[in-house]
């Protein structure tokens, strides 16, 4: 499925490059590879899986239009997917999302259509949409076409490191619902066996980490939102978890200044935009060199959708 | 020279992509391609020309070691090819240079001479260094090899536009002594000739347009320095003018603020880190649409050597 996503994507996702650093490799003591995914059309990964399902649906169901819920990357992908396929897409944001996001996705050709989170569900308002007017669910995570879509990434990282000579490392995943991290670790498997895929997630929303340390799907107790908003799900997913389950090594889990300290690293050195989820696999690789053996790692950037005002912060605390 | 350059670079340089965004194509009222040599090794295009001149040394005239003159990319550039290359590199810098920017040099393996500029020659003292140690002196842009590195940036925008099928178009670079500019000319006249490379140059900084404007080589007579310092030189070179008047469009001129809102906009839509000297070509692209013709234009981004400060201040003003 991967092969045929990346087939489906060819010509119309972007084939981000491999950056290093000598600055870097010296924080980390080993070679460290960054796959800027920010890079990617709109600011994130989210485009390849968003890319791989709307491609896939039959021409006259695709017609009709797709819908999703998200207020971040997911939806930016989505909207941008549908609109270069020539089909409407609805997407349930809510009331308080920043107005910027909203205005984004709007200008992406996406219709948004708002709902408070205290008195309205989402899923309630986007069945009865999609029910009305034949839209398609593109799930953000929890859906085939979609983890195919992002494993194409790691088809790209299987070539790239080859061509760099790395055929033994820790390819570090910024992880939410475990998309990405699912299916690049698929990808490695069948591509480059001696890369093994490991989450990095924040601290207090190690969900994933725990669920892999504890052998089953666990969720997240604290807070609802924090510093990596991007990345922060409840818990991994149905399909995710066992693919992970089976191919990942450990979790690891970045601290909120580690990952301030990676945003301004990844500024001075590489000269990229991450937002704080799309940082945190770059925080690993940079400040928790013991957690991992090799000459090398890799770590995935997988977006970079972040505000001035956050970015600026980053900046003044930790750029060199 | 520029086929000879470029396979010397193969598996060195890094093939910077061609990015685009929506958002700019709306402002820009155009395709808007991004060639962004920001992501290049040590953070500029200047590492394409030192690695092409280091790299066609003799190999027993290189092993004694390269000199250049610089406070900025071009000294970065030096330093790292010539590490790379496992031959020492002396860089010339004065000692009021950012201590950043000598630490960074010092750090990509260079031994840095500071002198003092109101009292020293720095010519003088390149010169006793040199032939008392045998070293190669690598200009930054009146040198033919350096040149032909350079236009390697220029073969990649020939392919590269091709794939984006844009056949006609203006290529924008930022100029200081016209390396960059003539050597992606000189690619384009045998690869793209529906391309048509300009020069972009910050107000008060504008010699090459007026000498191309003129017919003759003039110099700035303002003040020596500025906002783009990376790009501000006191006339075009020897060998970079009549080529570029040969092959070049009308040089544009772009204000200090156009060029610190393309930064801020280079940051929100395609996640990169442009310094502003670095940031001048694609100023011109958004702002100055009645400047060009055609449905499409292409921007060097040509470096991201900025300090957090100054990227902060631009973000401050015109982050959207």
């Amino acid at each position: 499925m991967i092969e045929a996503a990346a087939g489906r994507l060819s010509g119309h996702v972007r084939h981000t490059p491999l950056l290093t650093s000598p600055f870097l490799d010296e924080i980390a003591g080993r070679r460290v590879l960054v796959k800027p995914e920010c890079l990617q059309h709109t600011g994130s990964f989210k485009f390849r899986g968003a890319w791989s399902a709307v491609s896939a649906l039959p021409e006259a169901v695709r017609a009709r239009g797709v819908i999703a819920y998200s207020s971040g990357n997911h939806a930016q992908g989505v909207a941008w997917a549908a609109r270069q396929h020539g089909v409407p897409a609805v997407i349930i944001m809510p009331k308080d999302a920043p107005r910027l996001k909203i205005a984004n996705t709007r200008a992406l050709g996406a219709e948004v259509v708002l709902y408070d989170r205290g008195t309205e569900s989402r899923e309630e308002i986007g069945e009865a949409l999609a029910s009305a007017r034949g839209l398609s669910l593109i799930r953000p995570y929890d859906e085939s076409l979609v983890i195919a879509g992002q494993g194409t990434c790691g088809l790209e990282i299987a070539a790239q490191a080859d061509d760099a000579g790395v055929h033994e490392a820790d390819v570090l995943v910024c992880c939410g619902g475990g998309g990405l991290t699912s299916g690049i670790a698929l990808a490695l498997e069948a591509r480059a066996p001696g890369l093994r895929a490991r989450p990095v997630e924040p601290e207090g929303f190690d969900d994933t980490a725990r669920s892999l340390a504890g052998g089953q799907i666990l969720r997240n107790t604290g807070p609802e939102s924090g510093l990596c908003d991007a990345i922060v799900t409840p818990q991994p997913g149905a399909l995710t978890f066992p693919v992970m389950a089976r191919l990942c090594g450990p979790g690891l889990v970045v601290s909120d200044d580690q990952v301030l300290h990676a945003m301004a690293l990844a500024f001075a050195r590489l000269k990229l935009v991450l937002e704080p989820g799309g940082a945190v696999a770059l925080a690993a690789a940079l400040f928790q060199p013991e957690a991992m053996e090799g000459a090398a790692v890799i770590a995935v950037a997988s977006g970079g959708n972040v505000d001035a005002a956050l970015f600026t912060r980053a900046l003044e605390r930790f750029a060199p």
